[in-house]
């Protein structure tokens, strides 16, 4: 017989706002997007990860981090949070007044070179004196490591460079290292080799998982996540974003997907789906096409959406 | 740590050519579904769900049944099956020359009665007679069983439920039950739940798990049955039918997405994924849709189809 001594209650970590929308060429209108988190924290997700300090000419749909910040009205108990790539960005997410923010580097070399070019290595030095800066200014701050189970350049990634990685960001002091499987390779037993030796070397609770379900395998491996005991997952709202090859295909783990899973399971999430597939379907008016998830789907043919 | 005894090899039971194609509106060409289950075969699929002997005018998709079966090359190696709802279904089946038949109920009173106005026990009683005729011709019986944890009229189903039918199919003589979650509200949990108890009372290689990957959560699902031991799962190449909402929504699972999950945890299946996927493509052409099995659009973005 399986474990089945999983956890009683679930953190989410919702990305919709930054990690789905940064992929979208149409712009969304910024008080569309305050609408989105305002909706998102009503439907009761408690971490949100609202924009990205990049240069804004790289990434044009999140030019307005810094004034949707500012027009966001914060609800009590919701951490919010934004992407950070450096220095200058850090700037900007200090003056919005943001209080906590995420720094990003890979498990894959190849990964890191092609998406920020700069090798692990140097991505960690640069994020130091970023988290640095960033803890002196009293922020929190998370990190992001992508590529923890397959790299689309080198395949399956060895499980000691991501205990490699994860622990040099907890070192800086991130206080949360989210492992990812950036392109939806990743099945269980990816999960178990790899996450295991770093649940043995980090505390459970500094540990995310953040899956996409480009092979449809996300939902499998938060399964495996939560046999192992790991109660923080990334996921995003209707699944927006991370669509590699298609409109409607699936990148990120959908939030209703993952709520719903959890529902059943009994494990508690103090998120109203019905409310969050609502305030999904309203960002999906904005982009005019359907979001892969599949939660979604069913609450909009049950007619309990209004549509 | 989670159990890891994952079994070393499963069985696939294709059903896309019956399943799959039974809910399909537009005709497909004799010559075009012989191409589909002589083209599995050759993918490396060894238990092939051909065809129905339903009424022909219920099911028109399927009214060729019987020169369908007279028409594909069998494989050595291979066994082929068809559905069979009744006495004269069996008849054209023995006509047929088919090896194996498969009967069906549900664990839901109100299933049965809503898809074919029987209770559980008429449909058992009917079923019987069709067995013990069968066998007396020297086919063999596959039994299904609908609605094993959720039912859609109402709800949650009893594990007891589940295993007594099971008990019953077996007794008549059947060999394989196959248990469905035929509206894919499962989750692992479930799985457990109702399938430890019939493990605990019949051989595990007499069970197969039937999934619907409705709302994602068909391959967490193959999964749990994997930590059971459970070795047969029921597949439907490209995730063909069982569409509950629209083209392109998830009903059966796909046989491309189970084979990659196998694969990956490396568990035998002796399936040639590439090959199995320019099948699909060829059965997706027909229809004129896009078939929502993951894999299958990874393939054909990777170039390895001709597309």
């Amino acid at each position: 017989m399986p474990n089945l001594n999983l956890p009683k209650s679930v953190k989410i970590i919702e990305v919709g706002p930054r990690d789905g929308l940064q992929n979208e060429s149409q712009i969304i209108p910024i008080k569309a997007k305050v609408a989105f988190i305002e909706g998102l924290a009503d439907a009761g997700l408690k971490q949100i990860e609202m924009t990205s300090f990049v240069h804004p000419k790289a990434v044009p749909q999140l030019a307005d981090a810094l004034q949707l910040i500012e027009q966001v009205k914060p609800k009590a108990g919701v951490t919010y949070s934004a992407l950070v790539p450096n220095m200058k960005g850090l700037e900007r997410a200090i003056e919005s007044g943001v209080k906590r923010i995420a720094v990003f580097t890979a498990a894959s070399n190849s990964f890191t070179q092609k998406n920020i070019r700069m090798s692990i290595n140097e991505s960690l030095i640069a994020f130091k004196e970023v988290t640095k800066e960033a803890l002196n200014a009293g922020l929190s701050v998370r990190g992001y490591v992508s590529t923890c189970f397959v790299c689309p350049y080198e395949g399956d990634i060895q499980p000691k460079a991501v205990l490699e990685v994860s622990k040099k960001l907890l070192d800086m002091g991130v206080d949360e290292i989210s492992l990812g499987d950036t392109i939806g390779a990743a099945v269980p037993t990816d999960i178990y080799k790899t996450v295991e030796p770093i649940i043995n070397a980090i505390p459970l609770n500094q540990i995310a998982l953040h899956f996409h379900d480009t092979f449809g395998t996300a939902l499998a491996n938060v399964y495996a996540g939560l046999q192992l005991g790991i109660t923080n997952y990334d996921s995003s709202s209707g699944g927006l974003g991370g669509c590699p090859y298609a409109p409607g295909a699936s990148g990120n783990l959908a939030t209703e997907d993952l709520v719903y899973l959890l529902s059943r399971m009994d494990i508690e999430t103090k998120i109203d789906l019905a409310k969050l597939a609502q305030i999904s379907e309203n960002i999906e008016k904005q982009l005019g096409y359907e979001l892969p998830s599949k939660q979604l789907k069913r609450l909009k043919v049950s007619n309990k959406l209004s549509v």
